[in-house]
C-alpha cells in the first residue's frame, strides 16, 4: 500500500502511545490559557493526571457555548504573534467561533488532508478543481493547501458559475473536484442540457462533504460521472477538512488517530456508547498548538464502525454523519432527523434528484408533507402507478420515522434549487 | 534599514549583473515550450544571443492575444505534474488567459509579497484582514500567501459585507488591511453611520491597488482612518500582487527587479520612451519555471520616476498606473482616461466621494456629462455658489482635457454605490 506518511500505516499500539505522549503535551499546552486552566484545575486535573487514555474521561467536555464565551481570542494557548490564520464561522445565529493556527497547525493541517487525498488515489499528476467557497469558511483553503502540498494543479475555483466549472474542468482535463453532492446533481444536468454525457467528462474522483447525503445519492453522482465520490468529514473546530476520510473500500471515514482522538457518547449522559451504537461525536485535538480544543461536543451524529478496515489502516472509522443533533426536528412527539427520509425515497428508481419536507400546521395539528420529484420517464405512467407508489412511500417512511407523512409526488426539476447546501427541510409552523 | 531580504537592498550593479544572468535562464527554460522556441528562432534568437541587457530589445513583445492563443496551457515550460497552481482571468469577454505555477513559483510569490508588505512596515505582530476576493482572482491567494509568509494574523475575510468586516476588524484588532480604495470610503461611511470615528478604528496600514485612485483620493481614506496608504501594483500574468509597491516615501512603486525587468514603451511604436515620459508598461519575468513570459505589453501607462529614491532601495520606481491603453475614451476626437478627470475634480474641497462620467450622443454629437457628488455642508448653499463651482469645475476640466464636459453637481450617496471596483465610466453612445 503507497502511503502518505508513516503515521498512515501505524499499529493500534503506536497509535495509543502517540496519543498517549501527545494527550499529555496537549493538556500542558491548554494550560497556557485561563479558560482550560480554570476548567480543567476545578475538575481536579493537574499536568500530572493522565496516566492512560482512560483519564482523557476525566476532563470536562467543550461545547459550542464555551468556545462562543471564548471568542475572539479567549482560548489562545501561544503569544498572539505566533498566528497566522484564523477562521471563524459567520456568526449569523450568534457570536461566532473564531479559530487561530500557528504556522505548524497549518503545516500539520495541510498534510493531514495530503493523507486524505492520497489514500483515494490522488497523486500529483491530477487537476484539482477546487468548487468550494474560500475565504472563512475552511473547506476552501483547507483542501487547497492540502492539494497542493500534494503538488496537484490546484484550480481554485470557488462555487457556483456552472459554465465556468465545466469550461476550466474540460479546458484542463479536471481529474478530481471538491464538490457538495447536491452541486454534483446540478452540474450533471447542466452538461446534459448542453447535449453532452457527464460520464465522458474527465473526472475520476470527486471529494465530497459538508452536506449530509445517503448511499443512494451517492451511487447516483458516481454513476453520473462514472467516478469515485469520497466522504470527507471535518469542522472548524478541528481544523477542518482532514479529520476523517473513506478509503478506497467506501466503507466508513478513517479518523487520523494520530492527531485527533475521537469518542462517541450519548447525547443526554455523556457517557460513551458502545461500538457499533449511533451517539454524538466528541473530538480532542492532538497536534494543535495556537487553540488546542479538549473533548468538544461536535453535535455530529455517527457510530464507530466495529472491526479492523479491509484497507489495513488501523485508524478507527466512523460511519457517516447520520444527522445533526441540531437538524432533529419533532413531529407529533417523534424525533425526526431528515437523513431517515432520505435514506427511505432514495431506495426508489422513480425518484428523481430532489425532495423537500414541509412541515405546517393545519390549524389542528402538525403535519408533515414530502414532496419527491420522480423522473420523467415514470411521471408519464398512468395516474393508478402514481397513486400506488405515493402510498408506498407514505407506507415505508411510517415504517422508519413512526409517523405518515402526506407524500406528494412532484415533477423533475419543479423543486427550487440552490448551488449551495441544499435546504430539505421548511419548518412553517408557527413559533410558539 | 530593516529587510525582508537580502536582495531588497541590491545595488544597481548587482541588480543588473543579476537580472542578466536570470534573463538568459528565462530565455532557456522559455524555449521548452513551442510558442516562445518558434518565435525566438523566427526572431534569430539564440540560447547564446543575449550577452547584455540592451539585447533584451531584439526579443519580440508577448500580448495578451498571445496568451489568450496558448490557452490553456500552450505556454507550459515544465511537465504538468510540476505545476501547482492554476490562476486565470474571467474570460467573460474572450478566452480566457491562465498562468500555471509551480511550487518554486508559488514560493517566490509568496517571498515578493512579504518583502513589499515589510517594507512599508507590516510585521508578524501584524493582524490582517484581506478583503480581496479569493479563488482564481491572484489578488485574494497571492496577498494570503505573503502575509502567512510574513507570519501576521490572516484574516481570510474575502470581499463586502461591511458589517462583518467591521465586526471583525474590532473584535481582531486588525492593524493592516488590504482594501480597495472606494471601498475604504464606503466602510468609513459604514462606521459614521454606527455613530463612530473611524479615526478611532485600530487599521494603520492600508495595501491598496486593483483600481486606479488618485493622490487625492489617496490622503482622504488616510485622513478618514488616520492611516497610512500604500499603492500595490501587480498583474495575473506576472503572477499577481507582489511585482511592484511603495516604500515609507510613497513616492512611486518599486519595482522588484531581481525578480522582473520593467521597460516602458510608446504604445504605438514599441520603442523605449525617456525615463520620466508616460508610456506602456512592459514586463518580463525572471524566476518563473512554470510559464516564463517575455516582454509583456501590460496596456497599463506609466512612467519611471528618475533618480534614486530618498530611501536608499536601488530597484527602480515607477508612478502609479495613469490609465490603461484600453480605458481610454475617445471623445470629440479627442484621447481622454477617466484618471485625468478624477485628478482634476478631487482638488475642489467641495467635491465628495463619488462620481461618474457619462458618454451620449444628443443626436448632434457626443457629449459628456461629468456627475459630480457634493458633500452635504457645501450642498446646501446658495445657488449661485453651487452654479460657480460647477462653471469653476468645467473650466478646469477643459483645461486638461481639451474638451469641455456638462459638469451636473449632485448629493452626497446619490451615484450608485459598489462593493467591487468603481464603475467610473458609462458609455451610452450607441454603437456604430
Amino acid at each position: 500500500m503507497e502511503v502518505f506518511d508513516a503515521a498512515e500505516l501505524w499499529s493500534r499500539e503506536r497509535i495509543a502511545e502517540t496519543q498517549l505522549t501527545r494527550l499529555k503535551a496537549t493538556l500542558a499546552q491548554s494550560r497556557k490559557c485561563s479558560f482550560y486552566r480554570e476548567r480543567l484545575d476545578e475538575a481536579g486535573i493537574g499536568p500530572d493526571s493522565i496516566r492512560s487514555l482512560d483519564d482523557l474521561r476525566r476532563i470536562p467536555f467543550t461545547t459550542k457555548q464555551d468556545l462562543r464565551s471564548q471568542y475572539p481570542t479567549g482560548l489562545l494557548c501561544v503569544p498572539p504573534s505566533e498566528i497566522v490564520r484564523m477562521h471563524c464561522s459567520s456568526g449569523t445565529t450568534g457570536t461566532p467561533v473564531a479559530i487561530c493556527h500557528t504556522q505548524n497547525d497549518i503545516n500539520a493541517w495541510a498534510d493531514l488532508m495530503a493523507r486524505c487525498m492520497h489514500m483515494v488515489g490522488v497523486r500529483r499528476e491530477d487537476v484539482f478543481q477546487n468548487m468550494s467557497g474560500y475565504g472563512l469558511f475552511t473547506g476552501g483553503l483547507g483542501i487547497h493547501f492540502g492539494a497542493e502540498r500534494l503538488g496537484c494543479m490546484t484550480i481554485p475555483a470557488g462555487p457556483g458559475n456552472s459554465r465556468r466549472q465545466i469550461k476550466l474542468a474540460k479546458d484542463f482535463r479536471t481529474t478530481v473536484a471538491h464538490i457538495l453532492p447536491s452541486y454534483a446533481l446540478i452540474l450533471g444536468e447542466h452538461l446534459r442540457n448542453m447535449g453532452e454525457d457527464p460520464r465522458d467528462f474527465p473526472l475520476r474522483i470527486a471529494l465530497v462533504g459538508a452536506e449530509p447525503y445517503t448511499e443512494e445519492f451517492r451511487k447516483r453522482i458516481e454513476e453520473l460521472f462514472d467516478m469515485k465520490a469520497y466522504n470527507s468529514y471535518g469542522l472548524s473546530e478541528m481544523n477542518g477538512p482532514g479529520v476523517g476520510f473513506e478509503c478506497l473500500e467506501q466503507n466508513g471515514l478513517h479518523i487520523w488517530e494520530d492527531a485527533y482522538i475521537p469518542e462517541i457518547v450519548d447525547p443526554d449522559t455523556g457517557e460513551p456508547v458502545p461500538d457499533g451504537e449511533v451517539g454524538e461525536l466528541v473530538m480532542t485535538s492532538l497536534c494543535r498548538q495556537g487553540m488546542p480544543i479538549l473533548r468538544y461536543r461536535t453535535r455530529d451524529l455517527t457510530r464507530f464502525l466495529p472491526g479492523p478496515c479491509v484497507c489495513g489502516r488501523a485508524h478507527r472509522r466512523m460511519d457517516r454523519i447520520l444527522g445533526r443533533a441540531d437538524d432533529m426536528f419533532i413531529i407529533k412527539g417523534v424525533n425526526v432527523y431528515p437523513m431517515q427520509i432520505e435514506q427511505v425515497i432514495m431506495t426508489f428508481k422513480e425518484v428523481g434528484q430532489s425532495y423537500l419536507i414541509l412541515l405546517e400546521n393545519d390549524g389542528i395539528g402538525d403535519v408533515m408533507r414530502v414532496q419527491v420529484e420522480i423522473r420523467d420517464e415514470y411521471f408519464v405512467e398512468d395516474m393508478r402507478a402514481l397513486q400506488s407508489l405515493q402510498k408506498v412511500i407514505a407506507q415505508r417512511l411510517r415504517d422508519e420515522i413512526l409517523v405518515t407523512p402526506r407524500v406528494e409526488l412532484v415533477e423533475s426539476n419543479s423543486l427550487p434549487r440552490t448551488e449551495g447546501k441544499a435546504v430539505r427541510v421548511q419548518d412553517l409552523r408557527a413559533k410558539k
